[in-house]
């Protein structure tokens, strides 16, 4: 079981989590994607389980929290994708990318008479712990089927709007949905599969150019290479990057505008 | 086996660590509460120790290293308390927490004769390697009873002093122990069994006031209610947290008067 | 397996290493060093992996993806060191310190066609993923033998150079690796082994000298103790540290000159 919150690393809410994950099966096997989404960032957290899912084996339980809506009227529901990876999460917008990567084959809402920690009936803030970790462990280590999650769900999950990237004449119109933190690399929202269309070859150069809000911020020439090492050190380059989305870098350096 | 530290997650002391639980035992699971912890910060340790510890099964063992006075004449010890938990850690403070909450069944004072990783006698300031972890692998792969840790305690550990909530006719006086760093909302120590005695109802509004040494820097008043959702973004609240202890947010935002 | 990159742990990456080698065997068990290398620190990466690597048993398989030239001509390989730890990682000077210390066995160099990920041809950043978790995976599990990485490489591994410490008269001529982020402690690289030599016994006086460059920053007489609590709060003291190494400290400070 896969665990992807905004709870952060530096308190005990995470080992809470896992603690009942491990009470419901001590056989279970827990990992994480992170714990450092940005507070209440549904957006990120959306991106950053799509970033990493599939490459998760089939059946795969994945526990989502980001969840501002705690204890309000949200629905809580598994969602199973496609390819057989399975999505324990409030109902709010984080499976907006896997939903449309991987597919919906069948979303269920969780019963929370039989799937909630029965000791944590008082709990309003903490859901994360006494409902989708308790839930998620539940299905993950078999002790129920997915059936028994709850019933299904006929109506599909909350899904945040966004642009997607549009082809015109000789150029692709695309958004840049996250920054690369740890690099400073810019990622756009560009398929390679898109991106083909325009012709482009290795070795090739492209005009960019990158609008912050309505403002112009950068405006420039890249060769269109497979790897930063494809240019001198502290030039810039366009290269697709790990989830094969058209992306900008400089070569040991940080392609920071942001 | 569960970690909690102040080593940091930049380097290698925890993996250190680690690596020598998993050479006791190749078969053991190891888990963490967080290793962020601020350094040389027992009381903070002793509060999130006890925020996630009651909801590990029993017989979970926990290692506890926040050890100012590592290689001085401090005692080393394991604690199990009354729900069968098992603590392994310096005797400075870190379980006076659980102590109180979980109770305390015996304590053994760990012989580094028999549970010290024997080709490390010259190290006097990684314990939390050569002792800690190594004792506590130990105890949790069952290579030792815990009546092998070493000699009966017949004294309490050592406990943090601090001042317990207090209610007053109307009103009841708390601290609050610790920040919730990830959020930015306010934590007392009030449990919700001595909140009780107010005879407050949810949707009631309470008064609030905060002292920060000896000056007061928020007076307020606020509804009480389950959760953030119950008031309109932006605007305070007081609610039980996931600890059921009296706290203070703002609904998608911070209650910072850090 | 255990893993050692500078990928961060805010995003999707590392989950998508360990997405990939728990794919390979659902029995592996995945640990790690550190994720928060600064960016393109080999020299970093190559300390901490050698402060921990030495702790894990023989037959530990350690992933280090620290990368800048990846995609490039640089080889990647398996390591086996005398102590029969397996290192795989791209040969970029990762290796130097585990290789002085451990020793080399034998280094293969990884055969792409079998040990990479058969559908990830296309991507050139994230070898991480696709070439080095898979194919620590496939070793760590048992699906290969070391024989079948691929072909012996008959030539050392690239090795960064470095000022070995120095022996002079009565004193010793050392550099200082790597900074002890969490607690703000001095680490040198001068072994105990060559501090033996200036006949210097605990309680004794020593005199200090740091240079930052070429301009000196510290000078002082510290005594030489056990550990922190030998001296007062707040005094300084020399000592050896966890890897046996001659430091420096401030009992409950941080001896930061930074």
């Amino acid at each position: 079981m896969v665990f992807l919150t905004d709870y952060g690393t530096k308190e005990g809410a995470v080992a809470a989590m896992k603690g009942v994950a491990y009470g419901v099966d001590p056989s279970i096997v827990l990992f994480d994607i992170t714990h450092e989404i940005p507070a209440y960032n549904i957006w990120e957290a959306a991106y950053r389980l799509n970033q990493s899912a599939s490459y998760w084996p089939a059946g795969t339980v994945f526990v989502v929290v980001v969840d501002p809506g705690v204890g309000t009227e949200r629905r809580s529901l598994i969602m199973e994708s496609n390819s057989d990876h399975y999505f324990v999460t409030p109902d709010n917008g984080t499976l907006t990318f896997v939903a449309e990567t991987m597919g919906i084959k069948s979303i269920r809402q969780i019963d929370e008479k039989i799937n909630r920690r029965s000791n944590s009936s008082v709990s309003y803030t903490f859901h994360g712990r006494d409902l989708y970790a308790y839930a998620g462990a539940r299905l993950a280590s078999g002790k129920i089927s997915f059936d028994e999650v709850g019933p299904l769900l006929m109506v599909p999950p909350v899904l945040l709007s966004y642009q997607h990237p549009q082809l015109k004449a000789d150029s692709i119109k695309g958004n840049i949905p996250v920054l690369d933190i740890q690099y400073g690399n810019i990622w756009t929202n560009i398929p390679d599969t898109l991106f083909k269309k325009l012709s482009v070859k290795t070795g090739d150069s492209i005009s960019v150019r990158i609008n912050k809000y309505f403002m112009l911020v950068y405006e420039g020439i890249v060769p269109y290479v497979n790897t930063f090492g494809g240019v001198a050190e502290g030039k810039a380059l366009g290269y697709m990057n790990s989830l094969m989305n058209f992306s900008l870098a400089i070569n040991m350096g940080s392609f920071s505008i942001y």
